[in-house]
């Protein structure tokens, strides 16, 4: 097991689907942050389920304690431990999936790996775990913001059906998170639609970063591209992920991918910004713009061919509360694994330079 | 900087593309291996400049010696230091590029960053980095031969030009490395035309570990497809990546994308494999199969706009040996990546259990 | 802040002393150990105040609750979390403190590092935190269990008054945890003067390893001996460690000094283990032998000299409820840090060698 | 194997003490700091053999070359890969050596840990490995430098004779490093007599950092503290390590040990410095005071017994050129490691608060 992310600021959490509570603990957080649970509550409930009719009805309150770190409202330096008690687990369901294996899950594979596993709602391995990824999102990106940076995310696909237009101001007032409100309610009847024939659908969520400052991310390895890939392909059901152009720069030639330098008064500006606000693994000061391919659903009702652990064949319906798309609750988790990448990046940067 | 990549099995990279030598340190290799340095040499050898008229024509030898960590051709445990001289690094054509920033390069982000940098060839940010991946992931395919694994990789397309057949055997005899021999010619012909254009083409090269065992891969943040992400996104021009069917999974329904459980006999098999040999960030024991995009080569012969030091707009042309496409040269940087991964992974999934 | 410790077995520990509730997440654990509560408690008891006389009357149970990583009393591989809520903290006696520091705490170079700071009760600089190392200690000691490891610790001197006789038995009999019953007695004696006369006495605990595989540390940096003097040096009040014959070995000659390798059967014996089972920071197979400098408690009902945070001079007499000697609580504490220490290096020792 | 030491400042060494080379890579440092190959070549002449009849005769030059992340005499942000070459390694006096173990040393253990060792002169386990300390150690010494901080180390005492006056300006004026210019003959004298009669002294140096700023040392694990005991007892021969007052400190009573909070015009000072320099693991602003013990020289020209790899019953006299007292070239190497770790949290502190 490998459950944290981050150099300086470091991230750990912990937790099952139906286990008493989850949690993250926060190490590294800079001293002098004001920081209420309110806050913290904010992103949560974003990410809730429940919310509408196109997500998972299961009634977690996800409420957010902070159980130190924060003294008078204010970061004192000290690990913030954040915990969450989870009241709506059921775990009666699950118990016809103690021998067998859910397509599309990781049920064979944890069993493979570790032998012993909590089968319960996929136990350490259910998108459960994510809250404290956007419960410590929301630090992260108090960082950031002391940097200048603004960061965001919305559905750019769902089901095939992509976004046309672009703003802002309308994502969070449609329920799949779209950034273009005709796109948005195709999408909410495609979801709507694979939820009656018992299917899923999956997508693609788009990232940025605004106001960026040029400098951040730490070649070779630690480039923001890579610290990104690996956030990304580190959330569940991510198959891809792509900067600027992504795939299509590999059509490109380099006389078209090439961002040319260009002054904007005293200001360096960078093309088209194909390259998506990065170059070399460090941020040019453009957008950040990043693309996570989110597969569909894996718990389906209908019925699917599998194993047993003792290796017999069988045949599995999924049966559960279970989102029939979940890229408009992967909008929030992806948005909070890009502000956890920077605000890592922009405390390392601080050690970028000595002035002799 | 974080010159340093992987938790037990772990290598550091060091050099300048015209500095006096590039090298790596490999800590963390088991005692016991067979080691020589000319099977270090020879995926180098690969990887070398001057292969083929589709690659630059610069003389690097790229001979590897091997400093320290190996003993009467065996592993010590103790860590491998790996280097190569420089040879025939030209700085001269460089000095007009001390105070300019090439389009499509580290040079601006490196200046930004901190503040005073080596500019020749690129310094840190050249590609010339990769030796040491290269020779690293020698040492990292006989672990994990050891596990049984066996890793591979082609250029799947360039400019555009996919293979649409398969045959490993055909990689290596073609100067572009695709596994398509009639789509090899295409690229090849593609690769000259835009080289007399003086432009440039990218591509996509897919990745492959054959005879996985079930359980690599550290939830939940060194996931198996986060590290692939990671790792993939930290070679210079690469600008997506994605797993199993990736992108093309989240247009699909979970009906049609999830991979049922099959039996074989007593092994376990997983459908048609669109995961992509993961689940739940941990291989399934089906194959492992990655995609990357690697963009056009930035250096190309033609009039762009640039900006100097001092914030003054200025024309540039990058002159000099380039790859007219990095692709074929970057089939075994790749490769050698996800031999990194799984390297470091074999090594850690030895602590996931205890049998008591 | 790095609130983490360890490699592959690595604990992070979180909470202040008059928080709602402190804990660790433990990570790395392999899956397949049986784990209870009530084993973790064990050992906490040994560690919790108002054990007796010589201890600080401070009410808390510490009772330990594992909200992860355990599934039906056996460990899954996912990282473990345990949480004790503070009972019995009364921040009031506090107040006063908020200003001024106490002599020989923590208080003004956590103020002098992060401007805002917990001041109740040492907030995060409290012993309160080794809580955590303790329940994560039990943890550590049966990964070592299953290497044949048996680790303990007791109170080797108190306010100058050493063992002189060595029983095992006798450590967990007598409240101060000597290993000699004559001079447990006088320790005690010692130990309720100093409480009368509003003083403290600090002592030196021995920490031992038994049945030692050999081949245990990871040079160069992981030396079994290094990660001893981090390990030790990271608890509260401690001033020194030695391992072996320590500072009196640097009186010694070489031909006193030199272990000679005998002959027990086939079994290397390793001389009187001057050493303290350790030969170029690699476990010998002898016993582990590490003595650590515990100061006296700074926390005295006496005044003192200190100054306020607008630096202006001030008397200050530290009342509250202090252990008059930290020793016989700190003999838990050490011995769970060889054990995290031994755990990690017994799962890093997997990864040594590969049979070819 | 585990040859990297610190966390953003972070050194790797490599390097047999009879292989063709050894080195040292280090990455994190940041840009802008001037540095000749001059500079580091001075503090490695300290360390270097031969310097002195209290020195082993061996020849080493220790060269140092600069082989990357160094540009015009700068740092560039890039990993700095220092090399020497092994010029005067004679293999050929450690034949005997295959088989058989020499007391003291490190032969034993690696062999049962690895299995296959490279035996000459002690391959890795060699103290020929600290050279890269050192030399990294200049470049920490100046990144403390911009800081203020001054470190430097002495010979405290060797066989049982201990400096008791303390000049500064004299340490590098004897050979054998002391403060004490009384106490040096009479050191030198000890070290010949031992050296006739084929035996070894050892002794206690003494490293401080003066100049300190408050806030170094980052709780819980990585206190200033901790980072000194693991960076010192990574040191070869090295046996206990304490701070300020150290093992005296534990027979003190609360009211003798506790520094007093006194003003100094406007700075606080810390009565009698009885803590060296660090409260809770952070730095005060006094200076830092550490006392290293370290063991006679294990290998004497006297006959010892010993076994060999196949469990036979063995006599050993270690011939070769080795130091009488390996006291005074660690002084040089203890000083490095010191500076190593402050540089690193010199860095680290730069992330321990936000100014909101």
């Amino acid at each position: 097991m490998s459950s944290s992310f981050g150099k300086i600021f470091r991230i750990t959490t912990w937790g099952e689907s139906h286990g008493p509570a989850l949690g993250v603990v926060i190490d590294g957080v800079p001293a002098g942050i004001p920081l209420t649970v309110e806050e913290i509550q904010k992103d949560l409930d974003r990410r809730r389920v429940g919310q509408s009719k196109v997500t998972t009805p299961r009634g977690e309150r996800d409420a957010a304690e902070i159980l130190s770190g924060v003294y008078e409202d204010v970061t004192t330096g000290a690990p913030i431990s954040l915990i969450t008690y989870n009241k709506d687990a059921d775990s009666s369901k699950y118990d016809n999936l103690r021998e067998v294996f859910r397509p599309g899950h990781a049920d064979y594979t944890y069993w493979r790996k570790y032998g012993h596993r909590d089968h319960r709602g996929g136990g350490r391995s259910s998108a459960r775990e994510t809250w404290g990824r956007v419960a410590a999102g929301v630090i992260a990106k108090k960082i950031i913001a002391s940097a200048g940076i603004d960061v965001f995310a919305f559905a750019q696909e769902i089901g095939g059906i992509a976004c046309e237009t672009f703003d802002r101001d309308v994502i969070e007032q449609n329920i799949v998170r779209a950034a273009d409100p005709v796109a948005a309610e195709k999408m909410i009847d495609a979801i709507l639609q694979a939820k009656e024939e018992k299917d899923s659908l999956g997508g693609i969520v788009e990232i940025r970063a605004l106001n960026m400052p040029p400098g951040l991310g730490e070649p070779t390895f630690d480039k923001l591209d890579a610290l990104i890939g690996q956030a990304m392909l580190s959330v569940p059901a991510t198959k891809g992920v792509e900067i600027g152009r992504g795939f299509a720069q590999a059509r490109m030639r380099g006389s078209q991918s090439n961002d040319p330098f260009l002054l904007d008064g005293d200001q360096v500006r960078i093309g088209e910004n194909n390259a998506g606000g990065t170059l070399g693994g460090i941020s040019t000061g453009e957008d950040v713009i990043v693309r996570v391919a989110v597969k569909p659903t894996s718990s389906i009702e209908r019925e699917q061919d599998t194993v047993t652990k003792n290796l017999d064949p069988e045949k599995i319906i999924v049966y559960g509360r279970h989102d029939p798309s979940v890229v408009p609750r992967a909008v929030p988790v992806l948005e909070a694994m890009l502000a956890l990448v920077l605000a890592d990046l922009v405390l390392q940067n601080r050690s970028a330079r000595i002035e002799w």
